[in-house]
Order: C-alpha cells, then structure tokens, then sequence
C-alpha cells in the first residue's frame, strides 16, 4: 500500500485564497485593511528569508505590512518599546517578533509585551495558558501546530478518540500541538528524548506530528499501518547527488513511511506552507477583532 | 503481592513542618511573617469548609490569614477590587480564591487580576502558560498536580523515562499534572472521556494518576502489575453498612488495585493532606519572593 500524499500547499493555497476573498470584502464594505507588522531583531540569515516570505504573503492577499529591523545588539526597553508602538497603532492588527531573538533579550517578556488581541503568533504566555485550559479560549493559536492540525484533519476530521502521538515537545510546536490535540478530543502521548522504546509508543498513533528536528528518523517499523503521519521537520543533509550538494528531509523516514501509513506531508511541501498560511489567517482574525 | 500504601498524611505532616520551621526562622530574622488572604464568594458549604481548613492550617504554621468572604451575588467588580486591594497589601504574600465561583463570575478573568507574585494557586493563566512552556517558570505550581507529584517521587524519585498516564484533563489537576510530568521527563499520555479502550492504555502506565472523579473506576486488570498509583479523585458513595450511611472513595477501586499496583495512594490520606501542605509551601514562596 502506498500512502495518501497530504498536499500542503494546495491546502494552504485554500486557506490563503479564502483569507484573501476575506480581506477583499471587509475593504470594500468599508472595515479596516488587516496589517501585520513584523519585528526582526540581529541579522539571522533564516530569520530574514522568513520575514520576508511572510511580508510578501501579505502583499499577496492584500494585507498591509509594516516591517521593522532593530540591530542585534537592541536593548530589552528598545524592542518592548517598539512593542508598545505597535500595540497602540491602529493600523497594526498582529505583532510578529520573529523568534529566536538575540540571547541577551528575555524572550517571555518581549511576548508578554504584545497586546493578547494582536498576537497573531499565539505565544503570548497568556494565549498558550488558554490553550492548556478546558473553557478559555486563546484568541489565537500559534500557526505551526494549527496547520499542522489543519492537514491531519483533512484525512481524519473528527480527531475524537484517535491515539495521537507527539514527538517532541518544543514550546513552538510540540506542545502546543499536543494540547490542541486534547482540544480535538483525542489521546495525547506526548514523547520526547527521554521516552523509553520509542518505536514502540509511535506505533500506537492513529496520528503522529513529527516535530523534533532529526532527519529522517522515524522509520517504516515505526508505523501503524494506515496511520496519519504529519512531518514538521525541515532538516537539511548533504546529498552529493543533488545539485545544490544537500536537500531538505523530514523526522520522518519518507520513503519507508509512505509503504505503511494511510496519509502522510512530504517535506518540502508538507507543513511548512501551511505556517504562513495561518499567519494570514490570524492577522485576518486580529482585524476583525479590532470590529469589536 | 500488596502494593506500598504511599502515606499522604505523612509525607504532608512532613512538608508542613518544614514551612513551619522556615516561617519561625524568617520571622526570626526580622523578614515579613508570611500572609495568605482567602477569598470566598457565596455560600458552598464544601468551599466554607476548604477555606476553613486552609486558614486552619496557616494557624498551625505561623502564616497569618485573612478571611474575606462576599456575598453570592457579588458583581464582577467588586471580587476583582478586594483583588487588587489584596494585590497592593504588603501583609498578603498570597491570594487564594476559592473556585468554584459563582457563574455569572468570569472565572479566568478574576483569576488574571492576581498579581502573579501571589497566585498561590498557579491559577493565573500566566503561569499554566509558563508551566506548558520549556525554559519559562512558573512562579508557583497548582497545589494538588504538585502534591501528587511528590507522593509519586516518594515511590519513584526519577520520573524520567517513565510512562506516564493521566486519567482527566480538568484544569485544576489532569492537564497541570500532565504539564508537570512533562517536566520531569516522563512520556506522558492524557486520556479522558472519550478516550477508546482505556483499560488498555491506562495498563502501560508505570505512573498512573486518576484525577476524574468517578468513584472505583479504575479496576485491578487495568493496572500494570508493580505501577505507582496516585488517586485524585474524592468520591462519596452509599454504604449502607457505615455509620454515616456513605463514605469515600476514590476513582480507583482500592481493594483490587492493591494487589496488582506496586504502590498507591488511599482515599482518604493520600492527595488530600497534600494540597494544603504545598498552599502553604507556595505562601511561604511567596513571602520570599517579596523579600527581593
């Protein structure tokens, strides 16, 4: 058997095209341009290819985009102050600091400086403890682990009951995810470099999410058969045939895996279209809570 | 085999005089003498009695108390008031109100008007948003999730690598419990009501804690044989041969799971004594934290 191949751009290419139509028709009805406005501190190479991917996702759908750059060396009062700024400003309806930030700045504080109503990553400590508790709603979820979400529920749409299982348990991915997955009703193991027999607790998921960095690491045994697997991983090796001398792989084991599960996001492709997709999607819904 | 019955009352009595020894050495040394202020809003007989024994027990240990109490109908304003009263009061190192509210209270939003250096509870969605996060931490942990950890740890003082299950995801023990298993690096798996064959899922717990209150649940063939079993759960059921017409128990059923779990809480003497004991470890951190 072969897997079902989980097309993440073209679902994200959906969401895109309906937050666009969204955008189209609170302007014409005479309601607020959704902006985004987008703080990179230091000169992380990554860092800016991202913060521009997302800025041009922005002209894309007709949102507006402020971009600030604040040098590497930025004090703490500097981007808090900056913040601050954009929390005020009515034309800025989601704050994205990309992170990492520089490690002489305390990360927690400069989220907890965002206003919960702009922020459109959904890692103000605030909106994390939301999500963790039944009854409190976040008013937005971090982007990564909604479409990740998004993509398993495109084959299995009601998540109720199904084993899940969560490898890795990073703030930005693993765990956030793991508690939308209690959300969705279903059961949530979540694993990580500590887990005993891991093979073994992965081959319980109806759904796995990848999502510890590690090339190619789940395997085909690892695998119920028929499974949902979700590949967050974007890690580069070195592949002496590829042109470029390297090329981008998953967690997941792609080759062997898609003998055994049911539906699986190959990588590029998979995931990580879906990030910025949802980025849209929660600036869109930071306009519209500005409505209120 | 008979499982260790982990003695709750005990390992309590012990956490209780050491916060008693260390209020009497700090009010020694000239610092502040701890202070909890309790909040109760309307008249739940169950509440009244919580309260009591809290202020009961900060008597016995040197911690002073203050007792507010408003009536059932009391608005949203005035509850978050007396908060910030509370929150500016030097004498008031910790500000416990006792939940349930009333329901025309916003629960979250009371909880979010406690200064965060005197959330005792660990309620404020800031610090369940700490607790959910790697490298962010929380300036106190929910009472009875830390209270059941440490009878576990009397059992099994590692908790790396083991399996974890928890049975509930109620706020105020299933999923803070779980966030502090993660932790403490155990795979953790949180099953719930509508999770699909859990007899076999709670039997690869080497840590089990039942925190769903339905009474006996838990039956003797779910358990792995040799596990650590910690009961959250206070039931009161029928039992005609008592006295009182009824007793308690929890959501395991005792008398089978002690002969397969390696050791377990009883109900009662087990959790319960606990959650007083660390409210009054957590007051005491509080007072500390006012030191700085």
């Amino acid at each position: 058997m072969t897997a079902q191949i989980i097309d993440g751009k073209a679902v994200a290419a959906n969401v895109r095209a309906e937050v666009g139509k969204a955008v189209a028709e609170r302007v014409a009805a005479g309601k607020s341009r959704p902006g985004l406005a987008t703080v990179l501190v230091g000169d992380d190479p990554a860092s800016h290819v991202y913060v521009s991917s997302k800025r041009k996702a922005c002209a894309e759908l007709g949102i507006e985009s402020f971009g600030f750059e604040l040098p590497a060396d930025a004090t703490q009062d500097k981007v808090e102050g900056l913040v601050s700024e954009l929390n005020a400003d009515p034309r800025v309806h989601g704050i994205l600091v990309q992170l990492p930030l520089p490690s002489h700045l305390d990360e927690e504080k400069v989220l907890r400086a965002i206003s919960i109503e702009k922020d459109v990553d959904g890692f103000h400590p605030i909106n994390i403890g939301r999500l963790a508790q039944k009854g409190r709603d976040p008013l937005f979820v971090p982007c990564t682990p909604a479409g990740s979400l998004v993509l398993a529920q495109t084959v299995i749409p009601k998540l109720e009951g199904c084993n899940a299982v969560v490898l890795g348990r990073s703030n930005i991915v693993g765990m956030p995810v793991a508690l939308l997955l209690v959300r969705a009703n279903a059961t949530v193991t979540i694993c990580h470099s500590r887990t005993k027999d891991l093979p073994s607790v992965v081959r319980q998921a109806d759904v796995l999410i990848a999502a510890v960095g590690r090339p190619n690491m789940v395997k085909g045994s690892w695998v119920k058969p028929g499974a949902v697997v979700i590949d967050v991983g974007i890690n580069r090796i070195e592949d002496p045939t590829h042109p470029k001398g390297s090329r981008l792989v998953g967690d997941v084991d792609f080759e062997e895996v898609k003998e055994v599960a049911g539906a699986i996001t190959p990588v590029p492709g998979g995931v990580g279209p879906m990030t910025i997709a949802m980025l849209m999607q929660n600036t869109l819904r930071g306009a519209e809570l500005s409505d209120k």
